[in-house]
């Protein structure tokens, strides 16, 4: 797996508010994103993990909002792995603008099955190579 | 199935845009909202209808904009059956404000099953009686 | 300003995503319609806030995930007050399903002016009473 | 003004509804990015257009639904214009998946400005060249 990974994401007029800016709760589904396009630079897809009976949910979501996206912005997402166990994989997120640092998350996932229970992190997502 | 109902909608500022007023697609939102809140209020539950491996897709949807709406408007959504065949339903929806008309929707609906073949609309949504 | 209060809301179809729950970034959503309606019932109103050059935003979010919220799940949100000082608000939210406890929410909160220049929070949000 | 265009649109999972497929509510979004691409493409630009006080909303919107689109699916939307007048702009938008046809949207706008006063389409819109 990579470790870091960067996506490039534009500002939805449908995702402003009425301030005008990026609403607050649209952050994570980019963060969602770049995590998405991380294990897929590295060779995995996501979709094939939950045809696989193979679900990652979010367990934990934070976000510090340093300056506001604007309409048609085009930010650079950088997404990077800050701790993976066979229990928990951790994300990081800058969103950046020209440079400027807009906001920081951090997102915390498990693995479960179909029905809901809990799995161990898979070997791969936790090795810093490409799944086979 | 009762042929028409009214439901109160509050417009949340994550759903205006930066032009300050509600964004153009929630609009079909609230109209599935106002279906929804139809179904239940003549004793049925569409998602007891899922659990039962029965489910509706949206096949045409369409909607006129004559007046914006704004964040916290308290609206009412009126819902009526426009026809109900063994093969489609089509509602009508008035999106009113203080006795305002601010949209005018039409949605048709048609019903299949779990693996999405399509089915017949059920008889009780076809009567103009609660279901059973 | 009242210290606490109880929001109902109901989950959306719109809102679940494909692994049949609500999506977690709905979540900072709701939260949002906590602490507008808490204003609400202490006598407040945040669209009139703007309307007057006052304008609150997000300084930081979290959400904790316990148990997954489906559709057309009633749930209860309680929205409390966890510090407020001139500079920051900050609530708490519960996200509840008969009894029983979905998610932990934190929010931080700034005021800014219509430029987006910082501004003192108001006094009577800091105090337990309800405003003039 | 470019007549047609296409745009790549990658289905996120948050736009995904509990019955696996995309949201029929966001094929509105989706639209609105064909027709902002589509005027990037031939020179213009959406958000510098609205610092000119110069705003599009939308009059009329429907869509016809073929055969749902999925999580993770990469469109190809074509957006073109069916007909612009001094009071209207009217575009076709055909989304595809592989060749294969999901979904026939028309959406109709108006030109009005920061008070929401109509104004004429601008020349160079209705001109099948790139603006000045």
């Amino acid at each position: 797996m990579l470790t870091e990974h960067t996506t490039r994401i534009r500002v939805r007029y449908q995702e402003t508010d009425s301030m005008g800016i990026l609403h607050h709760a649209h952050y994570l589904t980019y963060f969602e994103i770049g995590r998405t396009e991380m294990l897929r630079a590295s060779g995995g897809n996501y979709r094939r993990m939950e045809e696989e009976g193979f679900y990652i949910v979010v367990v934990k979501a934070e976000c510090r909002y340093k300056r506001p996206a604007y309409y048609d912005d085009l930010l650079n997402l950088h997404t990077c792995v800050a701790r993976i166990t066979s229990a928990k994989i951790e994300h990081e997120y800058h969103l950046m603008r020209d440079g400027e640092l807009l906001a920081v998350g951090k997102v915390a996932l498990a693995c479960v099955d179909r029905e809901g229970s809990v799995r161990r992190v898979p070997q791969w997502m936790q090795a810093e190579e490409p799944p086979g």
